[in-house]
């Protein structure tokens, strides 16, 4: 029996800020439900494995409800939040051609982000992003079908647009996905061509600051640097993408690019509703104690909140920091229903790392402790798998990993639209 | 180097019959073009599998590619083949909004089968097939779909609706999909829906014959009905589908049935093209030798090539036919270049199997011995594990097969569109 508690908690978004929030609630004396679009949880930091055919999309994507299949105070529904009324405390979901309403006591917006586009059209058109599961097999799909087409194609200026690959952004997601696609196409998918048509695929990074990786040291800025140039990315720093179309696009220093795939790692937003107190990048301003302003009981967590530390800076849109917001929000809500004090945030920050290509990657371990190459590599790889939900899927991915790993191989290569 | 036989053999689709024929003229004097539509092979038996959240479908998918990545004389080409002019000998393809001509010696038409609709407009537009991976993705998506809105729903009505899935057609494929439907059904989706709101998801299994399993004895019918019916599958006999839409249909005789979700595994045809002598199922009549009648050094083999045995049946639409059919029609075309005499076919029969569920299963060993239940399910379960193509692929499919047994678990439930 799932427990009708007093107070009604309904959690949007089952990303990492919902789900933690969702577990902390698991159990406790209050009725949850949580609501997504989707029926699983993605596990976004293996977004580009599946978009270069390293893992399967089920290997990231849990089901929701199968996670909280044993605790009887918490529900979960599929479906769209169409309509938050935060006064009147209710809102409204639609899936498959019915809506209903649901009221609460207090929410957690958890909402996420989406890629900023900074208003341009191109952009939208024509970039690949890779925020969701559905992109990366999209993205997927799009670079083995232009490997196909390159079998076909004699001009050699198709053949260059077919087989030059960009991604735009120099953050984790942007090294990343370079990384990854440099190696499938030129230990993968080259090796199946015919020798006398020997293809020559391109891999270029593009990012509009003088160097990648920001928030790193300087130190492991110029190793990620290093490290993706010495496995055969070309890497354009300090220079923007200008008016993509759908055979290529101009940096800003003039120069033209041909190219078919533009992969957009390069800024998201938040999801804030136009009720609340939004800042520039559509991200909600929330207190210390993860409240929205000025909305008693509703809470936003993660990429969608915006929150300042003790330095003044906003906290990153980063797993960790939604994670631990989405706990804190739980907790506030059990505190305010105690009659209790709620607590303000601390970011309990075990650092950053970012994956390169085989055995390279980067990591800065509590902020202190600079990893590269090898070593940085193996710890992210043992961060990810530990992190990832469900034994099926850690030894799935594990076994996957260690074949591609000893096979050089990339195993997910169907073309399924 | 790719090898530049003097005689050019062009083999249409990547199915059983045109993977087996390309690999039985693999490092042979001659060249070959293998053309499929897709980019990989499908495992077709394990389908069903793909369609009930067991499998992902680059478990059953392989890359064509790869397969034949280090034979210098088979080229694979991704495309549609739009036209075909067996008198002048060449063809054309297209993709991505190109086209070109390819000319050919000898031709190998392995193009499989495709449903048949009847006629029926109401079949086209409602039934889900299960004929690609496609197919397979798109029915789990819309059995996962029908669970998430049976959490919507309080109208028993519509309940009945979303919770009642139909199978037609009472082979091999029917009777795999029906049974692991319900085992997917009970045992994995219904544990995860609320107490208090008990789900009963319905089965059903409609065969016009007055039996299941039509080509198998008398004894192996009734087992499997037992065994269907024992894991709580409804089963209607000697009664047909008539008018489907898209929340249900009525049977023959009469009674409607109340279902969101009708799978078509009643029927098929062949893929024959108009210019060829062909069956009232769109097949194409060949010569013992495979040979098309009329076509000098045109071949069919597969589902869409007809041949009866000595006893004046078709062979029937089965992989083994097609393989070694696939097989016979590549060394006859190097028989007729050495000017040796072709052969006739002749098909090696292992006979026939088919599994129903968890330990339950019906085999009919070289069409002598008869296996039920336990021993027939461990039959099937090696030999489609030794079938499948890729020491990846079988390594991981026989995990998740032991995960599900022991966990009586589906892992692939992203609804993912």
């Amino acid at each position: 029996m799932k427990i009708k508690g007093h107070h009604r908690v309904i959690i949007i978004g089952a990303g990492f800020g919902g789900l933690f929030a969702a577990k902390a609630l698991a159990n406790e004396a209050v009725e949850v439900l949580l609501i997504d679009r989707l029926n699983y949880h993605t596990f976004t930091p293996l977004l580009y494995q599946v978009a270069t055919s390293a893992l399967d999309p089920s290997q990231i994507a849990y089901p929701v409800r199968k996670i909280f299949a044993r605790i009887p105070n918490v529900q979960c529904l599929m479906g769209d939040v169409i309509n938050i009324d935060p006064s009147a405390k209710k809102l409204e979901i639609a899936a498959g051609g019915m809506t209903r309403q649901e009221n609460f006591d207090h929410l957690i917006l958890a909402t996420g982000s989406t890629p900023d586009y900074f208003g341009r059209e191109d952009l939208r058109r024509h970039a690949f992003d890779l925020r969701t599961l559905a992109d990366a097999v999209r993205l997927r799909n799009h670079i083995l079908r232009c490997f196909e087409m390159a079998a076909w194609v004699k001009d050699p200026d198709l053949l260059e647009e077919y087989l030059t690959f960009t991604v735009v952004g120099g953050g984790p997601t942007g090294l990343e996905t370079a990384g990854a696609l440099h190696e499938l196409l030129n230990e993968v998918l080259k090796r199946e061509f015919p020798d006398e048509e020997p293809l020559s695929a391109r891999v270029i990074l593009v990012e509009k600051a003088p160097h990648l990786l920001h928030p790193y040291p300087e130190s492991l800025r110029d190793s990620a640097l290093a490290q993706i140039q010495e496995l055969g990315v070309e890497v354009v720093l300090g220079n923007g993408v200008d008016e993509i179309h759908s055979t290529g696009f101009h940096l800003e220093d003039g120069r033209e690019i041909h190219s078919r795939t533009v992969v957009w790692a390069a800024g998201v937003r938040g999801t804030g509703l136009p009720e609340l107190a939004l800042t520039a990048r559509n991200k909600i301003d929330v207190k210390p104690t993860l409240e929205v302003e000025g909305f008693n009981g509703i809470y936003a967590v993660g990429d969608t909140a915006s929150l300042k530390n003790a330095q003044g800076q906003e906290y990153p849109m980063m797993i960790p920091v939604a994670q631990q917001q989405g706990v804190l929000a739980a907790n506030n809500i059990l505190r305010k229903i105690k009659g209790e004090e709620l607590e303000d945030f601390r970011y309990h920050d075990r650092g950053i790392m970012a994956t390169i290509g085989r055995k390279r990657a980067v990591a800065w371990v509590y902020n202190q402790v600079p990893l590269t190459g090898f070593s940085a590599w193996l710890a992210w790889l043992g961060l990810h798998l530990v992190s990832l939900i469900g034994f099926r899927n850690k030894l799935i991915v594990l076994i996957s990993w260690i074949w591609n790993y000893l096979t050089y191989d990339r195993s997910v290569r169907a073309i399924l639209d």
